[in-house]
């Protein structure tokens, strides 16, 4: 509003439409009160001041009434969405079931990334590191040995691929489990959904981190949950005190965002609130493949007496978000009834990446993979570490560096009350910067600086060292 | 229990060992019923002998306390899992959810086909018939314009996948539509799982076909609905008296299990009910690309003008079950909802897999194979309609002919009474035949026929002639 940001046009353009679609899409009611300009602009990455611009252009074309120091409103008099090329003339609003309109009320984040030049989002990898070769050999197998019949199949996923995996975390994990604790899932947000609706009804407390991963908070939040954030220091997210809760979400190998490792003592105090309280835990293994200078940790699982943890693995960090394959780890209690959600709500997972992730799992090509993505991403690391360090040296505070594919670094001269300034800066620069307040269970602490998630592994190191002169550039610019 | 059937040695087994691993897994608690065994008959597709058979060894292990005319229950001392090899000693049952309470206590399907020398089973293709060659060549292409930066997809389905299924519905079903009002699935089942968590609180009516497609009912059952089932009858679900209700689930263009096709007058007062009680259709068109002597019929979404209808398709009847794609088209005001729940529930659906679709119907080649299996298939129909008419000439009354991959035969001579028994005779045989009764809101009609449900695309012409000299063996030997 007031910062002496430029408006990125752009952005301000890609606001506006994505507002009125929400409109027209019945998304928000007429008279109904949007987020603030401050949660959008966190959100979508982007300045306050174009997310303010842009809700004024949506008032002077009739679509927002905005008061100063209020929520802007969507103008009483749109109810219908426009008539439209496919015939329909008369487009009623439809009803929504409770989980439909608390999915609907949720803050919109955009899924269309940014065409950013230089760009540290958190959860992405280079292309040229996955395996095009080795897994086109593996998919070409799959496709050659198709069964005379073709058939819907386990619910829980392929069995030759689920013993692959029990192999495999016994191997890297040194968890033990039976192949039939294994559900294969569409990557790790399907396990969060199903754990959410599996274990979940509306007003259900869940113990999460806080900060949190945020499409783990929507799932939770879209099943009705009541959150009981939990603040993360060093040693991971803080345990004594937890409340009584049906369900709590960690991850203990590298929290995201902070990176923190969660220690020992802290496993211990979560597994025995757990026993002691008949809660599950879901352990985000996300990361689990990136250790850097850290030791190796066991996961949670292999520490459970109780039955209390879930396991949740994916490929989507070693081979590619776009295959969405990944797995959980159940209790015995719970196999039967995650395999039958698994069918009602989608059958199976496909089965030719199945087969071809299996392959590469029994061929020991896997593993080579990862060893080698893993060498890699370290050279990227150092990269970064190094450009941070002679860049900007103790103006910021680098976190979560022993693990993981991203780090946390906290801006030594600015409040986070800034920090949309900073990373709206920035991507008007074409630069893709992703904050950390919101992330936050409350994300205007006055207390906290400014943080930044900076994610490498897609990135190659001169890309790496030109990204944070940039930012060096705009801290200075910030006074910062 | 009294039928003159010898007992399948093999099936009663796996029936024990599934009801161990169930009460064990924690899905019956001590103490509570199980289904019938006249349900768990019908639904595994085997004989009461048998099932009943299970039923009493689980009984003298001491895992199910039996009483005559009584249905069995859990034995009350059976409170704990077994302990594993994973390392557990205590697994705790842990709480569900509702929605999960409802899958829990949902009777069992068994998800492992058992392998039959001959099989019937609906919704299986021939192997034979998937385009090997083409597909591998798409998927490679695919893998090859890999791009620099893999990240998270658009929620909604790859826009270029989009755009090409909006042609294909223009050109193949006279739909009109965006791209936009697509979203893609991972097979129509995760479509019906979108649909009855968007739109079904538990209570809420949901108007469903009698009989109907077996994990329809279970989507909407596990949501809470309470169903109102409908007849069907040749002109497909009767529509007159329709009660108010959030929600109808219809298979217009071959109706499953029985294969009517919806009369144009049925669509247009479907239609009329939805737009007056505000409520939406999903109209599967699963079959819709199987039509033999039936002229094309417009899908209930070409007819809609006040945007009642989501349209459910797939390309698990043309390519294969196992690839998990299938797409709804939305009114517009449901698309943004809905793109938020596909990626709250899994992100997106595979990309290699989309990319490779894209590929074959932009290049003419999805088309040229829908007229390959489309002919192959009507080969095949004509097959098991000669055998049919000369092997058991008028002690079969044939139904749903006209389109689709199955039909229906209902046994002139034997009540449904005794359906289960010549399934179960059949399964002996190693031929696998599927009753119809259990697919009714009520199986247990004492003036229907029995009836099966005969699926013929996985299976060739001699082997379709050989399985129906032996349901006419079968019906000989059951004095039908």
């Amino acid at each position: 509003m007031t910062g002496p940001v430029e408006r990125d046009v752009g952005a301000q353009r890609r606001v506006v439409a994505a507002i009125k679609r929400e409109i027209a899409g019945g998304v928000h009611a007429p008279g109904s009160r949007l987020p603030s300009t401050r949660a959008f602009a966190a959100e979508w990455g982007l300045s306050r001041t174009t997310v303010t611009a842009a809700f004024e252009q949506l008032a002077a074309e009739g679509y927002l009434e905005t008061r100063p120091g209020a929520r802007a409103r969507v103008a009483a008099g749109l109810a219908q969405p426009e008539p439209r090329s496919g015939g329909l003339t008369t487009a009623r609003p439809t009803e929504l079931s409770a989980y439909g309109r608390r999915l609907a009320s949720a803050s919109p984040i955009p899924w269309t990334p940014q065409p950013f030049v230089l760009d540290f989002r958190y959860g992405e990898l280079a292309g040229g590191d996955f395996p095009t070769l080795a897994w086109r050999r593996a998919l070409a197998n799959a496709a050659m040995r198709r069964p005379a019949r073709l058939r819907y199949g386990d619910p829980r996923g392929l069995p030759e691929l689920r013993a692959a995996l029990q192999g495999y975390l016994w191997r890297s994990r040194g968890l033990h489990c039976e192949a039939d604790d294994i559900v294969v899932v569409n990557g790790s947000q399907q396990g969060l959904d199903l754990c959410a609706r599996l274990l979940i009804d509306p007003g259900d407390r869940v113990v999460i981190e806080d900060p949190a991963y945020h499409l783990a908070r929507q799932a939770f939040l879209a099943a009705g949950a009541e959150l009981a954030p939990q603040l993360v220091d060093r040693g991971g997210m803080q345990t004594g005190g937890l409340p009584p809760a049906r369900l709590a979400f960690v991850t203990p190998s590298h929290q995201m965002p902070l990176g923190s490792i969660l220690s020992a003592s802290r496993r211990q105090e979560l597994l025995a609130w757990a026993a002691r309280n008949g809660a599950s835990i879901i352990e985000d293994d996300y990361d689990a493949e990136y250790r850097h200078d850290a030791g190796p940790v066991p996961p949670l699982r292999a520490l459970d007496r109780a039955g209390s943890v879930i396991y949740l693995g994916t490929v989507s960090k070693t081979l590619s978000p776009t295959l969405r394959l990944g797995y959980l780890v159940l209790p015995p209690g719970l196999r039967e009834v995650f395999a039958r959600a698994k069918r009602v709500t989608d059958r199976h997972a496909p089965e030719l990446e199945q087969a071809a992730l299996t392959e590469l799992i029994a061929n020991g090509a896997y593993e080579r993979h990862v060893r080698r993505v893993r060498r890699r991403n370290g050279e990227r690391r150092a990269a970064l570490l190094k450009a941070l360090r002679e860049r900007l040296g103790n103006r910021v505070s680098i976190a979560g560096t022993d693990a993981g594919l991203h780090i946390l670094a906290w801006i030594n001269g600015l409040p986070q009350s800034r920090e949309a300034e900073l990373t709206g800066r920035a991507a008007a620069a074409s630069l893709g910067l992703y904050g950390v307040s919101g992330l936050y269970d409350r994300p205007d602490d006055p207390n906290r600086r400014a943080g930044l998630v900076i994610g490498y592994s897609a990135l190659d190191e001169a890309q790496i060292a030109t990204g944070i002169a940039r930012l060096d550039t705009l801290l200075r610019q910030l006074g910062a």
